[in-house]
């Protein structure tokens, strides 16, 4: 193959078999948003890259697709969309109610190492309520979350959403410094943000080294893990208590557990942060978000206050867990034949009956069926073939007898006349609103 | 408002609102190719640079998105997506039969002076048949475009379908210079393109300038629009004519017109080309296509061989065009309703009934029900004023006398009670089924 006519290392081509996945997923997502009460916007892909170094302290921008345009503009593919929401929520508030519960399913572009489940690009859904800062909209964003991973088909024994509070978590480790000199290092945000990372590592790095790096802040490891340990007892009166009672209401509460570790690296979450993990691969976090309640007040200089939380769920872990886990995996195949590439494939048996065809095509197709056909001359079982190909249920025969028709149901192996005198499209329709045999049972 | 917080020159913010046209046209595009038999496909967003130096001749690389990421590779954000269906199909062909009838909705990236109708970022919906070079695979795309105009709200009073056929016409032009010095011209293919490209900019520059270009070939502009105006009587018997015959079948024949003035820009085209022009604005073409019978094979080095036809239609024309003309608009406006960003409005009348109401909330939406409510305790006619801006066409009320609810039909403004005994889910689904008063009517 000629140079230049791959795909670049990390991005993917979706031919229809694999662009079918990712239409589950779209799918999926805008439905479970849409009944949630959200509704949709999007943002730029190219946006100043002034936009990222601004809000995250840098921290995306060793991974920036970074360049200057033609008009020596400094522009970045965008990393994530939260920063774009927050200037278009910050620009547009005026004109909705509060809170927005706002939805966007787009592309975001980071320039990490391709491995299993990391690509360049990828796609992420991402749901977030603006204006609201109660615990009541963290549990909706929560629940909300749960029922992505429940209406792909995932079960209790699937995963588990852990839930933090950052806020809590820091007023804890603060505790622990009271009195001694090491008590003033929390009055520096990005000391702040250390002590989290630390965290934010644990079980991804040896003990020792956790403890080392703690021990500069003046906690120790045994402190943490006794706060962990004890955590369910301590918050269960305060904010998280209060949205495992919201989620309980709901009868969604045995889908969530406290989980203090919990921190999520990016450096803007202000306050209850949670993550959606595989139990199978209990290091595998699937889908994650949090409370980010300064992000628009600082990027508008203070021009916007809006409290905000947001969860999101990228395409390719998700994917491949849809993939890998039985119940979830049915599901999408259900979908597939659902979503067969056509309804009816007309069969064209007698060439001189083209033109009766090509006009029965276009009535079925106005009448929102889905139709193919052979476009040109094909021998009639070679059409069939085609048929089967599409997954199509049914094969509607055109031949010599026009005006009558001959309807083949392709799974059953059966078929029936269609006399003249009959509605043909509304006798389709009642015939596709049918159990179609054995493949879709 | 801080610097590098606005989108950049020429690319835009959707908000939920802006955001509806754009499903709207989505949504359309997605059910009119799946009618027609046609399957999704994506490519990636940022693409080798070579894939379009080598393709178009060079045709947009002034208009490139182009730099070096951080392992130095030429890459540039896609102006179009021809070329990556050309590798995507050549690479996997041969697991799919033919034709291939594949489509895809995806932005592209053109860097031109922003103006009314043009922006530096567009959705385009690419529809291709790929490995098929009949006259009736042209009418199928034609059709096909068709159709999505009339989907869209278009008459035959808004739009028309101008079709010409560029071998046709070189082949008419060759037979003026049969015999004198300029007829060796036509055998450096870069002469023939530069004589299309003067004929594409009839009507866009005078009349003397096109004279004199033409002469250069030695082909008068009287010759040629003799041509233009005997073409209907030269076409019928040729392809153009068979095109002609096999949409007169499907009963879309009024909606065409051959002209042979019709070139389209891109070098790649080798037959018919055809474009939708706005009937009121005769020089505004909102979509167009072609065949490029050589274009996999050039970038296969000849090691793939498809013949394939295209058709291509963006957002942003289209977008003016449904606002502009009644009818289309008045379609979007229906649409608009029906997916109001929720069914249901539960409003919460009584404070403490509210975990009840959140495990009604919770059966609803796993019914399917799209439901909003109030995330905190609010005063009940803000709640109904909320209920208002959804545009759902009910609130449903939990008050104290829970479990007994009260429906609220928001567009009528009447109400009717619930008796606790009902069947709820089943209830309300059947009363969305049914007309909602004035506002759907």
């Amino acid at each position: 193959m000629a140079s230049g006519f791959q795909t670049l290392t990390g991005f993917r081509d979706f031919d229809p078999r694999d662009c079918q996945l990712r239409n589950y997923l779209f799918e999926t997502w805008r439905r479970v948003a849409t009944r949630y009460g959200f509704v949709e916007y999007e943002t730029p892909m190219l946006e100043p890259t002034e936009l990222y170094l601004k809000k995250s302290g840098g921290e995306l921008s060793s991974q920036l697709f970074r360049f200057q345009d033609q008009g020596d503009r400094d522009v970045t593919l965008r990393p994530e969309v939260t920063a774009s929401l927050a200037r278009l929520a910050a620009t547009k508030q005026r004109d909705y109610p509060k809170p927005l519960k706002w939805f966007e399913i787009g592309q975001c572009f980071r320039y990490e190492k391709p491995q299993k489940g990391r690509t360049r690009e990828f796609y992420q859904f991402n749901t977030d309520i603006l204006g609201d800062d109660s615990p009541a909209a963290d549990a909706e964003l929560i629940a909300l979350s749960i029922d992505t991973m429940r209406e792909l088909g995932f079960t209790k024994e699937d995963f588990k959403v852990r839930l933090s509070d950052r806020s809590f978590l820091i007023s804890r480790l603060q505790d622990f410094t009271s009195g001694t000199n090491f008590h003033s290092l929390w009055k520096h945000p990005e000391k702040v943000i250390e002590v989290l990372s630390i965290i934010d590592r644990f079980g991804k790095v040896p003990a020792e080294k956790s403890a080392e790096d703690l021990s500069k802040f003046g906690i120790s490891l045994q402190q943490v893990n006794i706060l962990f340990t004890e955590s369910m007892n301590l918050v269960g009166t305060g904010r998280l208590g209060e949205i495992i009672e919201n989620l309980n209401a709901r009868g969604l509460g045995d889908y969530v557990e406290v989980d203090l570790s919990i921190v999520r690296g990016l450096a803007y979450y202000t306050g209850v942060v949670f993550e959606i993990f595989d139990t199978k691969k209990s290091l595998r976090a699937v889908a994650g978000g949090g409370r980010y309640d300064t992000l628009i007040s600082t990027l508008t200089e203070g021009k916007t206050d809006l409290p905000a939380m947001g969860f999101a769920m990228g395409d390719v872990v998700i994917g491949l867990f849809v993939q890998e886990v039985a119940s979830a995996s049915r599901k999408f195949e259900v979908w597939k034949m659902n979503n067969a590439s056509c309804d009816i494939y007309l069969v064209i048996d007698d060439e001189e009956k083209r033109p009766e065809a090509l006009a029965l095509v276009q009535e079925l197709r106005e009448a929102g069926l889905r139709i193919d056909y052979a476009l040109t001359k094909t021998k009639y079982d070679k059409q069939l073939k085609a048929a089967a190909h599409t997954l199509a249920p049914f094969a509607l025969v055109v031949g010599r007898d026009f005006p009558q028709l001959t309807l083949r149901n392709l799974n059953a192996r059966a078929q029936e006349d269609i006399h003249p005198n009959t509605d043909t499209v509304a006798y389709l329709k009642k015939r596709l609103s049918e159990p179609q045999g054995p493949l879709l049972a």
